[in-house]
């Protein structure tokens, strides 16, 4: 359900029409829950035939087109603050880096050393888009942040802004988290020399 | 394909007839890749029908009831080596205290930092956990750890035993630095006083 609440979240600064909640979801909420395009529309509509938003053909173009604009509904925000509300359902441990790190003396010569040095460059990653958005967020520039901030009193718009620039250091802290890992790991490897384990012995 | 990996792991270190793999499972590689016992007898079953494993009928009990005890095939340790010298496709984004965290403005008064205390609670629970795994490795008396440097050569036990315990260093870390983020968060909350955004008014 958390594609929903991240819709409902979003649709919670203002009315957009579909294309556009794909648009702002990807320069926004979309940072912290990634969805594809493909799960959006058949969610949004879903979430009009439940009665969480309402919608209306809105001109699109000059040849009288229309598209569908969506409005968060008075049921749509109890349901945004039921999910706040609720208290999180934590899932079970399922790292994919570290499973691979447990058993690396399966791995080539070599391979180790490339997963551990990918997992910086992805990490470095994260952490560039990550302090991007505090950027966007903290000189207002984000402009899904600056409608939120429209549609909301003066004296909420620290609040509202302070919160999503929380959610966006806990990407930075984790980011530069995983690198630290990553750059003991390849300390560990230098450390323990050149491998002579199951992965570098070839199968009879 | 990342349970059938830590499978192979697993058996990697002896033959274990199904029900071993699953009891072995929760206390060892189980902690990095969380899988239900319904996801682990099914998949076995698949990957001895496509050859990675071969089984053969031990005895159980008094009464002439066999058990199947799985071993892992030279098709299957090259597997093993396959996963490990593939690089991870790192998935996107996709965390649901970062979301929640970032439209914090429509929790009920308290719910937000009820939310954050339970993630320290979670991470410390976790936190404790990973330090318990590495505390069992370093003193070897984790039994899959016994049985995999039983199996292998003595000049590889550190190699194998370092590289489980930096899988769990990363646990440590990553249940650190959330705790910490959540901690800043409370900070937070308490910088910003008693919440009058959206979620402190009643939907009309």
């Amino acid at each position: 359900m958390s594609l929903r609440s991240a819709l409902l979240a979003l649709l919670s600064s203002g009315p957009l029409t579909g294309y556009d909640v794909v648009k702002q979801f990807r320069a926004s909420v979309g940072h912290v829950w990634h969805a594809p395009d493909s799960q959006i529309y058949p969610e949004l509509r879903k979430m009009h035939a439940e009665g969480l938003l309402s919608s209306r053909p809105v001109p699109w173009g000059s040849r009288g087109a229309t598209k569908t604009e969506y409005t968060i509904t008075a049921e749509g925000e109890r349901a945004l603050r039921e999910w706040q509300d609720t208290p999180l359902d934590y899932v079970r441990e399922r790292d994919p880096a570290q499973l691979k790190a447990a058993y690396f003396e399966w791995a080539s010569p070599g391979a180790a050393a490339a997963q551990l040095r990918a997992h910086i460059e992805h990490y470095r990653q994260q952490r560039a888009q990550a302090l991007e958005q505090i950027r966007a967020l903290e000189d207002r520039t984000n402009p899904t942040l600056a409608r939120r901030l429209a549609a909301n009193p003066e004296d909420q718009w620290e609040r509202i802004t302070r919160f999503k620039v929380f959610a966006y250091e806990g990407q930075v802290a984790r980011a530069e988290q995983e690198i630290a890992w990553a750059e003991r790991g390849l300390r560990l490897l230098a450390e323990l020399g050149d491998p002579d384990g199951p992965g570098a012995r070839e199968t009879p």
